[in-house]
C-alpha cells in the first residue's frame, strides 16, 4: 500500500492536483476523541496557498469535509474519511506539461513507471497530496496534546541565511513561529529570509533550506528496536515529503566530528528521574524514546518549478525546451512547516499505539 | 512486525548478542536462484570482528547455516532461514551492565519500554543483529547482480578526515574499497583515517564518520509515489542501523544552498535515451528511480562504548559511574560498509518486486 | 488496518449507513486499464436496494463518483477513490436503536469495543459498507476478464429449498442467474425460493441460505503456501461479509464422509495438459490453484432484522423490548450475489499480483 | 509475507519436511511472560508422530530449542525464535515423488508456481510446517490463560461416526479429550472412531472428519469490524491448515435452515451483565466478540496419502501410476486438535493486542 502510512494509526491518501479532489482516510483512530472540522481546518489553513505574500498566490480555500468516522462531534473508532474538493480542476494551463518532462519533477519517472500519467499540475505528484496528511495530522496532534505532547516545526535556514544556533536551542513558542510568513522564530533572520525569497522570485528562481522539528512530552519507551526505530520512521516520514533531500536526528551529520567522549549523553538523576545531561541523541536511543526532547532537521531542495527557460526532453524522446509559468512557490518551506508537524504527529501516535499493543493489557 | 523489513522480499531477524545465536528468515525470495552458503559467508566475513587491526579483536567466526528454503543449491521460493551460532554466549563479563545503563546505548530505553532486558552484550540492541541483514543482503545482491545492478558503499570521512570530493565522484572499484581496512577508496586518505582510529583507540575513545553508497544499473521506474518513495525507504533502512544519525540523498543538505536554476537536473537525449545532464537528484525523482546512478550518504556517530569512566545511573535510579571495558570497535564504519550495501540491496529488490506486482502481467 | 483488504491490490472502505456517504480507495491497481463509472455502476445496481420486489424497497440510487486515479478513461496506477453519497442520512427513524441493542446485530459489540457507536441504521456495521467492495470488485472483475477469467456466484439454497445438485454442476450462464430476482439459475427452484421469501416477509420474519461461487480461467500457480492459501484468503473474504456463518471449498464438509480413495483427484493428461479427473479439491491444492475450476459455498444466516417484538437489553443494562420496523431485506442472498463475486475478484487479482511480484522479472 | 500470520503477535514459520529443521519466530510477544521450553514441548508432544497406535509410527522427538527472546525464563519483548531439528532428513525413500505428482497433494501446484520444489516428504507443504505454529501457539495459550481464557478443540466426527450433539454442548474437560487417542470427549464414540481408523488403515485407505473448538473467557470487544472480523480471521487461520475444506462458526451451515425469529440471540440481563439467551452467533456479532463462548467447526478431508496404486502424471507430462508407501496418518484429526487450538490462540492474542493498540492508552 504505497499510499498508506502507519501500522496502527494508518492514513491512506488519494487524489490528484487537478482531479475532483484530494482526501485521506484514517484507519485505527481511537474512539471518543472530540474533534471538529474547524480544528482540522486550522492546520489546513497553515499549508494552503495564498496565505501570505511569499507563497503562491493561487486562491484555493481547501475546505475539508468529513465524510465518515465522526458522530456527534466525536471519533467512533471507525475510518475517518476527509475530502477537499479541488477548485479549478482539469486546467488547460498545463497542456505543455502533457508532452514535456519538467526538470527535477516526477513527470519522467511517473511515465517510466506507469506508462501513463495525469499531467495536469503534476497529478498525484503534486504537493496537494499533502492536504490529506495535514488533515490527518491535525487529529494526531490533538491526540498527542491530550497526553501533554507538543510538536513545533520551524524554518532554521533559507539557502545560506541561517538563524543563529543560540536562538534555536529552546522549544519556540507557537506565536514566535507564526509571527512571520516564513515561520522562522528568530525575527531578524526571518526578515532576511523573506527578503531573499522575494528577490529570487523576482528572478523567476527558487530557494530551499532547512526545517527543524522539536517534540516535547514523549515518554520513554516509544519506538521499536531494529527496523522500526523511532528515528527510522521519522526519517521515512520526512523523506516521503516532496522536495526533501536529507534528514538528521540529534547531533546528525555534525555529530560525526566529535569523539565518543564528547558525544555521549551521560545519565544523571534529575527531579528524581533518570535523565541525560546533554541530548546529542535527540531524545532517541537504540530506536526508542528516552523521555528527552526529540528533535531533527529536514533538508528541502529549491523548488523545481522556476519561471525560466530550461532544456528538457519530450515524451517522444526529442530534445526540447520548456518555459516555466504559472503561480508557484519560490520556496516551499513556510508551507512545509505544518506538514512536517503533521508527519511527526502521525509517526508518534502510531508508535504510541504499537507500544499499547504489546504492553497494554497483559501483565505478568 | 518491528523486526521485519520489506513488503515482498521480507526479512525478519532475531537473536541477541549472547544468546544461542542470531538469524534471519527471508520470505518471498524468487525461486531458482543458485546460491551457496559460501557466497553468503563472503559478505559475513566483511562484517565480522577480528578481520583487521582497526576493528574489535573479538574472535567470532560467524559461520552461517542455511536451515531451509534452498534445495540442491537453488532457492525454492519458500522461506530461507539462516542461523549463526554465538560463540561465547551468556558471558559473565557483562555483569556490571546488568545494573548500570551505558551512556548513549539502548540499555535505559529497552528497560523503559519492556520492563526487562537481556543485558549481556546489549542483547537485542547489539550490532550482532545486523548479521541477519548481511546474510539476507548477500542474496539480494546476487539477485540484483543478475539484473546488472552493482552496489558499492565506502567510507568518505572519519571525524574530520575526508577524502577529496574529486576522488569520490566516480563509482569506485571493489578492489579499491577493499584495499584498506577502513574501506575508503582513496588510499592517501585511508591511511590517515586508520592512523586516527588507532590514535583515538589508544585513548580509549572513539570516532564516527560518513559512508557513501552508490548504485548503478537500476532501471527507471522503481519506487512508489507518496509514502514509499525510494529515498524514504532507503532512508529508513539506513536510519534503522545502529549508530546512524543522518541520511541525505543526491545533493542532500548541501543542495539547499543552491538556487533552483542551479540545482535542477535538465533532461537531455544521450545514447538515444532520456537522461539528466547533472544528477543532483541522486537518481530519484518524485520517489521513483530515473535510471541515473543512485547515491546517498549516511552519518554514523562515534561508538558509544568508550574505555573511560563515565557518569551514569543504575537500574534503581541512583547516580553511579561505569568504566567501559572489553573489546570494542573504536570506529564502526569499516564494518558498517557491507551492512549499508546489504540494506540498499534489500530495499531495491523489494521495490523491484513491487514494480513487478503492479506492472508485471496485466497489459491493457 | 481493519478496514483494508488485500496486499497488492488493496481496498480500504469507509463510511456509515446514515453519514455523508460510503466509499472506497483502491491502492495498487495496475495502470492503463480502461474503465468508466458506468461499468462500475452496473455492479452497484446489482446490489442496490429497490431493484426487485423481494428486496428492501428503500429508494437509493447509489450513484458512484470517481474522485481520483482515473485519467481520460484509464487507470493511472495511483489510488482510485470512489464515493457514493447517502440519500437520506441522519434519519430520526432510528432513535430507538440509540438506546436498545438489536438482537444478533453489532450494536452491543460495537458499544463494548469502542464505548461509542453511530447507531443510525447500524452505522459502520450496516451492509451499506459493501458498496465500496462492489465498486472495487467491478474493477477487479474487469482486470480478470482481460485475462479470460469469469466469476459467477448464484443462490443454491434458501432455507430448505435447494436447487438440485445436477442443475448446479456446470458453470451457469450470467443470463440464467440474472433471469430471476433471487439469482438462482434453476428457474423452477427460483420460483419456489421467491415464494418462500414473500411468505416469511409477510410474517415479518426472514430467511437465509447458501450462495455458491464458481471461477474459471484461473491459471495454475496462484495462492501462497502456508498462511495465505488461496482458500484461506477466499474464506476470510467471505466470512468478512455481514451475515455469513460458514465457508467450504471443493468437497467441503460433505467430503469428510468419503475415504481417501474416493476423495483424491487423480491426475491425467487431457488436451496435452496435466489435469485432474475429478475436482473435489475445488481447484486448489496445497493452497495454490491447479488450473481447474475454483468453487466454494458460503452460508448466510437469516436476516437479523425482523418485524417482530423481541426481548433485548438497553444501553443502561436494563431488560427491555424492541419492535423491528422500517424497510428491510427478508433475505439478503439475492443482493449478496454480486458482493460474493466482488470479494472473489479482489482475492484473485491480489494473488495474481503477488505471483507477479515473486516470479515476474527475475529469471535464473 | 505469505509465511507470516498475525498483525501484532506475528508468527513466521520456515522449514521443510526433510531439510535441516523447521522453526518459527514470534514478533511482538508481550514481555515478562514466564515460559520454559518444557511448557512448549507439552504442546509439541500432542502433535508429534508416534504418540499413539492410530497415528503414524514415525519416530521423531520434535525437541524444541529456544534460540532467542527469552532471558532468564521470561520473554523480553524481542523476537522468540524456536527451532526443531529434523531427525532423518534428505531421505532417499522419496525418490519416486521427485518425478510423479501425488494426487490431491501440493506437488503439482508447487511445481506450477515456483518451477522448482523440494520433493522430499512434501518439502514445505508437509504438515511438519505446523510444528512452528504449535510452538508459537503454546506461548499464545499461556498468555490467554493468564487472562482466564481456555481453548479446547476436540474431534466430533470421523467420516460418518459422530458424537451425539448432546455430548458436545458443554465445554469439555481436557482430561476427557485427552482420554483417548482420537481426542473425542465422548468415550463411546471415540472407541468407534478408533476402530474405524484402524479398519481403513488396514485397507491402505484414509478418513477425515470434523473438529470443534470452544473458547471461553474472551471479553466482549475483540475483533475488528469489516475485514478483520474475528470469525474471518479464525476462518482464515483454520483454512490455512493442511487438509481443511470448511469452516463454520456458531450455527454455521445448519443455521441457514432457521428463520430469523428462530435464529436471533435475544439479549437478557444475567448476573448483572448483558448476555444472550442462546448462542447461535457463536460468541461473535458484527465480527466482534460478545463475551459468550466462541465455537466453530473445521472440516478435514481424508488424508491424501493412501497405500494404494493411483493414476497420476509425471513432471514430464506423461500419464503414469504411483504406489503410496511409507508411514502415514490414516486420519489427521487427532494430531490436528492441538494445531487448531494453537491457531485459535494466535488469532485471539493478536486481536487482543489490536484492541489494546486502539483503546489502550488514550482516554477522552
Amino acid at each position: 500500500m504505497p499510499n498508506s502510512f502507519g501500522k496502527n494509526f494508518t492514513i491512506s491518501t488519494w487524489g490528484e492536483s487537478h482531479g475532483a479532489g484530494v482526501g485521506v482516510v484514517i484507519d485505527g483512530c481511537p474512539p471518543n476523541l472530540p474533534i471538529t472540522a474547524d480544528e482540522i481546518q486550522v492546520e489546513l489553513d497553515r499549508r494552503r496557498p495564498g496565505q501570505s505574500d511569499i507563497v503562491t498566490p493561487r486562491k484555493e480555500e481547501d475546505r475539508v469535509e468529513i465524510i465518515s468516522g465522526i458522530f456527534e462531534g466525536k471519533t467512533t473508532g471507525t475510518p475517518i474519511a476527509m475530502l477537499v474538493r479541488n477548485a479549478d480542476h482539469r486546467s488547460s494551463a498545463y497542456s505543455e506539461m502533457k508532452d514535456k518532462f519538467r526538470p527535477s519533477h516526477a513527470d519522467f519517472t511517473y511515465q517510466s513507471k506507469f506508462g501513463i500519467r495525469d499531467h495536469a499540475g503534476g497529478g498525484r505528484s503534486s504537493a496537494r497530496e499533502t492536504i490529506g496528511r495535514v488533515a490527518a495530522g491535525a487529529i494526531a496532534k490533538k491526540i498527542l496534546a491530550s497526553a501533554g505532547v507538543e510538536i513545533r516545526a520551524f524554518v532554521t535556514r533559507i539557502q545560506d541565511i541561517a538563524a543563529p544556533e543560540s536562538a534555536l536551542e529552546n522549544f519556540p513558542a507557537a506565536a514566535d513561529v507564526e509571527a512571520t510568513a516564513i515561520r522562522c522564530p528568530h525575527g531578524e533572520t526571518a526578515a532576511k529570509m523573506i527578503e531573499r525569497i522575494k528577490a529570487v522570485r523576482s528572478e523567476g528562481d527558487s530557494v530551499g533550506g532547512v526545517i527543524r522539528c522539536r517534540v516535547r512530552g514523549i515518554p520513554a519507551g516509544l519506538g521499536e528496536p531494529v527496523f522500526d526505530r523511532l528515528e527510522a520512521d521519522l526519517g521515512k516520514a520526512m523523506l516521503s515529503l516532496p522536495a526533501t533531500k536529507g534528514f538528521e536526528v540529534g547531533s546528525g551529520f555534525g555529530g560525526t566530528l566529535l569523539k565518543g567522549s564528547e558525544h555521549n549523553d551521560l545519565f544523571e538523576v534529575r527531579d528524581g528521574k533518570t535523565r541525560t545531561v546533554t541530548n546529542r541523541s535527540g531524545g532517541i536511543q537504540g530506536g526508542i524514546s528516552n523521555g528527552e526532547e526529540i528533535f531533527f532537521n529536514v533538508a528541502f531542495k529549491p523548488t523545481a518549478t522556476i519561471l525560466q527557460l530550461q532544456k528538457t526532453v519530450d515524451v517522444q524522446g526529442n530534445a526540447t525546451e520548456l518555459m516555466g509559468k504559472g503561480r508557484h512557490d519560490a520556496c516551499v518551506l513556510p508551507r512545509a512547516v505544518p506538514i512536517v508537524e503533521a508527519m511527526a504527529a502521525l509517526v508518534l501516535v502510531d508508535h504510541w499505539m504499537r507500544q499499547n499493543a504489546q504492553n497494554g493489557t497483559f501483565r505478568f
